[in-house]
């Protein structure tokens, strides 16, 4: 089974990596980009088997730092 | 308009970051995991005028690195 995470950083929370990706797409001429967060994505192959509770405690300990940053998981079946 | 942009690698490129989290995974104890790649999202906020090919051509002139990395845009409305 293939699994999406989607791991971004918390409202509020600063994103210099953001700012400069707005800051280049400005200097190319992209015009209306108002703002930038950048995030990343954990695809697992995972068993079928694997429960809501597992992928949980894998983003907890592992994927994510829940301090600073938001995960949501997507079954892609 | 918030737009966001899935950059992952393409099939067959190699991804460290990926094994080294499976690896990761392993020796807490998660089992059935049986790939991880790693990918980043570019969360966009742009004017409802933005055109698909404006959105395009971010992304193969900065977003994504098309020789090793395929990207795919979801509009979030």
């Amino acid at each position: 089974m293939k699994v999406r995470i989607l791991v971004s950083l918390k409202p509020g929370v600063l994103d210099p990596q953001g700012r400069a990706v707005h800051h280049a797409l400005e200097g190319m001429g992209f015009d209306g980009v108002e703002d930038v967060r950048i995030g990343r994505t954990v695809e697992l192959d995972v068993a079928d088997s694997t429960s809501d509770e597992a992928l949980e405690k894998m983003c907890e300990q592992l994927l994510a730092n829940t301090v600073i940053e938001n995960y949501r998981i997507e079954r892609l079946g």
